[in-house]
């Protein structure tokens, strides 16, 4: 498989913001994101998306010139417009918000509304961990999965993650509600091969492990079948609620996902000592078992990105080649 | 089947709470919150339960004394002491104090250590409902599930409770890491039931519809396998980092599960007619598909449970008589 130095990768996706109009701030600060995606391995949020982000900026509906705006204060929530700028910029500006809250007040809370795909949710929690903090953030998508006992896509497969610091890798949760998220979806199906265990039904309503049948039937399994479903209808409710936003029910009524919802949480922990340990001592545990398969280790959320990246670090970035091409072809 | 009056079993479990030595006001606090959750259908933790709880006092390890204690308080995070006093009559208190700080500064968090079993933890939602606010709480408990990967206990399945306020009905997420509670297995194997979907593995590692199977491996599955593994660690970590209490792994020290750790998170909508609009919608949307099975509609977390309270208030409390019986015998 093709390789791709990480700061190549980087400086190209900079190059090709520069031509779309972006500010040579933005540009870098976006490329960094997208190129950061690809080194921790969530390649379908990296090189894979950036494609369709250009494209999305042609059409108008992602405005790289566009800065969020405050909208209401209410003790420490703030509400926020993102003015339909690049959603990663305004997800980092958010968890920034929440942080600098936490750090003053224990916890802080912005909700932003009118923005864009964030890309790898795991990049904020990332963000809050490396600043000592606890981060969760979430947003809502365009339905793309049916609500328990629905066959039409109803829900989005709405991300959740939760952060925690930790001296030698971060605790980072990063869960779509879907049981596969649909990139991964796309990444079997691109690559052939089944899923390991049910991912959705096909145009029959039987469960299925064939990623083509199920982005047919748009029959996505929710996590934990019912709870999963209600898990994401309440991270709906919450977006939508607490930015006054478009929720899963309008931004689905246009055909691109633009103009969504999220909200970032950040708490600052007492004692970092003592969170320290506590933490050593909780992942510990959770290893301290015999395994169900010698050769599969536990492993706690973030534990693999971390591995990949070092990896992706020294050998490059590997690359699905026709995506590379089109990347540079956009240079000519 | 026998059924019970609320009033009635209310008032009996308060009797056997007053000759336990508790205050009138706590017995009947108590015996509310037991009485209300076997109303709301969630028997496992109504009656089902009480008998336990009882025990629990009588081996000291619930304090019905014992009043919770600041510890400590960062900005608008507090942190309290449980003292081992009722678990409902802590978690009632710790959401009534986010409330509170959120109705002052939009959102407010606290976390309490040293406390007990809250019972359902939906009834926490369903007080920050009540009050016109969004609750969110989770707690740990003693390791009852294996990690993806592992066959031992080392994970709680930690509930994670969501609340959103609804004027025709809140809407409350209350799960359990595991894709069935321990007590909704308990309640399959009583009725001798297989259950609908795989809950767990088998002695043999084998996914099984048996409840008694995976209570006996202790393999219970979590919600949507890597994914509710994750969410169930990260609840841990933050319960305990957030209190400085016991994590899964001290609590799971000791034979009964006592002195946990729990966060309850309040916020404040804004708007509480701009919320509802926007819940409405989005519930109408979530219900606006067509059915999988057309026996079956879509519900919304929170809906059924206030249909079984109407049926339950009206015809009374179904009840296993075995158990109502052994609650009786206490009052001899």
């Amino acid at each position: 498989m093709m390789k791709i130095p990480f700061e190549t990768m980087k400086a190209t996706f900079s190059k090709v913001l520069l031509r779309e109009g972006f500010s040579e701030d933005k540009a870098i600060h976006c490329a960094t994101i997208f190129a950061e995606n690809s080194r921790d391995g969530v390649y379908t949020h990296g090189l894979n998306r950036f494609p369709s982000f250009v494209e999305m900026i042609k059409l108008g509906l992602v405005n790289g010139d566009a800065e969020p705006t405050l909208e209401n204060q209410n003790g420490l929530i703030e509400r926020w417009n993102g003015n339909l700028a690049p959603g990663m910029l305004n997800a980092k500006f958010c968890m920034q918000r929440a942080i600098d809250l936490g750090k003053q007040n224990g916890i802080g809370c912005v909700a932003i509304r009118n923005t864009n795909h964030w890309m790898r949710g795991g990049t904020y929690g990332w963000q809050a961990a490396d600043a000592g903090s606890i981060g969760i953030c979430f947003t809502n998508t365009i339905a793309n999965m049916p609500p328990w006992g629905g066959i039409d896509p109803r829900l989005g497969n709405n991300p959740l993650i939760i952060a925690v610091p930790r001296e030698n890798g971060h605790v980072v949760l990063d869960m779509a509600m879907s049981q596969y998220s649909f990139g991964k979806l796309l990444q079997y199906q691109s690559n052939h091969e089944e899923l390991p265990l049910p991912g959705g039904y096909d145009e029959k309503g039987r469960l299925s492990t064939n990623a083509t049948d199920i982005i047919n039937s748009k029959r996505l399994l929710p996590v934990g079948f019912w709870k999963g479903s209600g898990l994401s209808l309440m991270l709906d409710l919450l977006v939508t609620i607490l930015s006054h936003g478009d929720s899963t029910r309008n931004i689905s009524d246009n055909e691109k996902e633009y103009g969504i919802s999220q909200v970032f949480i950040s708490i600052q922990p007492e004692n970092a000592e003592i969170s320290s340990q506590l933490t050593e001592q909780i992942l510990a545990y959770t290893k301290d078992s015999d395994l169900a398969d010698p050769d599969k280790p536990i492993s706690y959320p973030g534990e693999n990105t971390l591995k990949t990246r070092m990896i992706n670090l020294k050998e490059g970035i590997p690359v699905d080649e026709s995506i590379w091409n089109k990347v540079l072809v956009m240079l000519n």
